[in-house]
């Protein structure tokens, strides 16, 4: 029987488990979280079968808030030496570097990151259809082994993703750019405008505003922990974005640039 | 019979011609545009009766790009005496100040911003339901008319709107923070990106970053015009915004920093 065996029942570990079942990539699921009623609510929604590893799995998912993902790989590689394990983080490489600094990358582990989410979080908010269409980045380093590389993109492409590969550092400095630097300035506007009471801000607000800071409402620990991991890759867009944040006196210029980055984002959606 | 001329037929005013026509509150639209094609589209699309004055306005609608409000409101006030005037711009003060400076603000013009708007643009994107549940700030001044506050106050209400009074001072400091940062933001970040190739890009950004940079579709010349006019209010909230684009070391600080603009974006939805 295939089993999966997930670690951190929440968003996107909960919809991976989801979907996977109903590919037919896993007969059973069983689950683990540091958190008790996330565990409850992942088996309240059938998500997870039973609590621990109740048969051996065939793969562990670590889904855990990033920060605890090199501990949750060697736990389950000491634990499940069978087993295939993938994570879904959103950062690659410091993880990669804890686990050879602690005793070597175990070959069957394919460092993951599907790039979907959503600033619901939580089994509750879990969706089978949530990597149908998805970007699914596969960041394998030397160490890993070439066929579990294929068995575990497979399982992505049954879902329904796309799957590429890229170096961690790679990732790590793109999606810095394009998941983390926006959530950390979606926080920060939210904070600069923590002076503003709740009433006038909403008078002062459209659809324009509540897309852009939509993010600002993801989970806080969960982003805490991939601010935090990828923070010299964060820090060195922020220096690049801080000189692009004028308004040109010229007026031409400014209508230029603006132009320019209007169409860069309409091809975005072509 | 009560007309409305529409000075510019684009989303905005296109969108309040079709809800006040809905409403009842004129029974013949008339429409000039600078541009040929959108006063076309307009009345294509039933928004529009005929070019021009062809009978004497009850009211004016200024809806062109915010630089060449207070010449259009100054051209209308001449040219239609009796008339109510109303723009609908996304920022304030300038358009005032220049009015004053050039002979005097017409005390039948009312200036208001419907706190609405789409990454769309133009008469064809326009839709009657536009500004129902809409915030509309009315930002009138010591010269104007107090019985014509109330006529076109009550005229967004009519078509659904929420009409809240600020001095035009106030309202172009907050709507720097809550529109036009976050604009000049998306096109910063857009600007950066553009050095990442497009297929690059799009396996490297999910649903949130497709939001948060959906405002940067938005209109090329008629954002240029917003931040040119309201430059200055635009780049103190830059400097305000700065020094929080910060990533602490201590990450307990982090986190807190983080729940807390959570905490204020999530009460905006409540």
């Amino acid at each position: 029987m295939n089993a999966l065996l997930l670690v951190g029942t929440g968003l996107i570990g909960g919809s991976f488990a989801l979907a996977a079942r109903a590919a037919g990539l896993f007969e059973r699921v069983d689950g683990m979280d540091a958190n008790p009623a996330a565990l409850a609510a992942a088996r309240a929604r059938g998500i997870v079968d039973a609590p621990g590893a109740a048969i051996e799995p065939t793969a562990v998912c670590i889904a855990t808030p990033v920060g605890s993902i090199a501990e949750q790989v060697a736990l389950a590689a000491e634990r499940h030496p069978q087993a295939v394990i993938f994570d879904v983080g959103s950062v690659k490489a410091p993880a990669i570097r804890a686990l050879r600094a602690q005793g070597g990358l175990p070959p069957a582990f394919v460092p993951c990151h599907p790039v979907a989410g959503s600033e619901r979080h939580g089994a509750d908010a879990a969706r089978a259809d949530l990597f149908e269409g998805c970007s699914v980045v596969v960041t394998p380093v030397a160490e890993t082994n070439a066929a579990v590389i294929a068995q575990v993109s497979g399982w992505w492409r049954d879902i329904g993703a796309t799957v590429t590969r890229q170096t961690p550092e790679t990732h790590d400095c793109l999606l810095a750019a394009t998941s983390h630097l926006p959530h950390l300035i979606a926080f920060a506007l939210m904070e600069m405008l923590g002076d503003v009471d709740d009433a006038t801000l909403r008078r002062a607000v459209g659809g324009g505003f509540r897309d852009f800071t939509r993010i600002a409402a993801a989970d806080a620990a969960v982003w805490g922990d991939i601010l935090h991991e990828n923070r010299d890759q964060v820090l060195r867009w922020v220096e690049a974005l801080a000189p692009r944040l004028v308004v040109e006196e010229d007026k031409a210029a400014l209508a230029q640039r603006i132009a320019a980055a209007r169409a860069k984002r309409v091809r975005l959606d072509a």
